[in-house]
């Protein structure tokens, strides 16, 4: 398989994450999203959203990370990134989607620019918006994982899953824009055990091919 | 089973009719977003991420919209909201995410808020700002449903899915703000054939007994 992918994007890396966690080799095109080269028409035949990333099957070009990684479990289902019964499942989806519909699409690249761009915020406008989301998001998976018994080494069990990989690139995210996490320690606890994970820590931008 | 719900809530809106469409009655609890009753300390104990909906099962409490829909297929499969192969599950997820994470958070009302209120933004700049991500957001969701076979009277083959139970919403919310909807005419098609059908109908936020 082949991952369009661009080494800062946390959609890219959750997807690194659970191909690694899944012993899957992946060929990489990398995606200069600074330089637009996502908004172009070549790319454009790839996803019609002009997002990253996009995993290329052979059979079809699948996008949106969270859809990517079920796509994975369906066709890879050893080792599991969701448990097998229904409430786990809507557990461990809630968690990801916590992430990626509520924290991550406010402080992306694009929404940033936007900020800065055609509202005209200032730096330090952008910076409160940027750290108001990451601390009401952060606080809502902190209350999420320290109340509940199912919460073990990892989100979910003692077993990384697709919770995870959407939580460790959003840490990444946050360390980058110089947020405050000590009020989450049992997110924190679980980064940690995620990064001492060899899955996790290829996945990292800084390891990246591309990476400036 | 009990759904927390609030008649103008897109999140919300997307898991009553997916309980429609599956024929499964619900009790519902109103929870008056402006109001703040989401932020309370009664609903907290409900939902940890202080957002609606919420699904009681009895067993669990569910949040999530797109989680609280999975677990709805899986514990109730008939009638199907996702197809069974492994890359239209992929398709209708994208789909459906592409609503969730690229579009719906940059304009539900705490959004809205936050420029308003924290960042000073006029009631111009923030009409700029919603424009702009209905019209980015749904310009990619026009492109993935008229550029694919799949595609058919819904915007996966010819019976709705989970991306019909988020693009219904969406739209509703962009007629709120009066975008312009007119370069949109594959999505447009789609959610007229949706609105034709009772399950839809029904769920509309004009018709809930909060409604206002």
């Amino acid at each position: 398989v082949k991952l369009y992918t661009y080494f800062r994007s946390s959609a890219a890396f959750r997807v690194r994450i659970a191909l690694n966690l899944k012993g899957l080799a992946y060929e990489s095109c990398f995606v200069h999203l600074p330089k637009g080269e996502h908004r172009g028409e070549a790319y454009g035949r790839v996803n019609p959203q002009a997002l990253v990333p996009t995993l290329d099957t052979g059979a079809a070009k699948l996008n949106q990370s969270l859809a990517i990684i079920e796509y994975l479990e369906q066709t890879h289902p050893s080792p599991a990134l969701l448990p097998t019964d229904a409430l786990g499942r809507a557990r461990v989806r809630s968690l990801s989607l916590l992430v990626a519909c509520e924290i991550h699409p406010m402080n992306n690249l694009r929404a940033l620019q936007y900020l800065r761009r055609e509202l005209g915020q200032s730096e330090e406008g952008v910076t409160t918006w940027y750290r108001h989301w990451i601390a009401d998001g952060l606080s809502k998976l902190e209350a999420e994982l320290a109340s509940s018994t199912r919460t073990g080494r990892f989100s979910h069990g003692d077993t990384p899953s697709m919770a995870d990989c959407c939580l460790v690139p959003q840490i990444f995210n946050a360390r980058r824009f110089d947020s405050d996490l000590r009020p989450y320690p049992t997110t924190m606890r679980i980064f940690d055990a995620c990064m001492a994970l060899d899955a996790f820590d290829r996945a990292q931008p800084s390891k990246q091919p591309d990476a400036e």
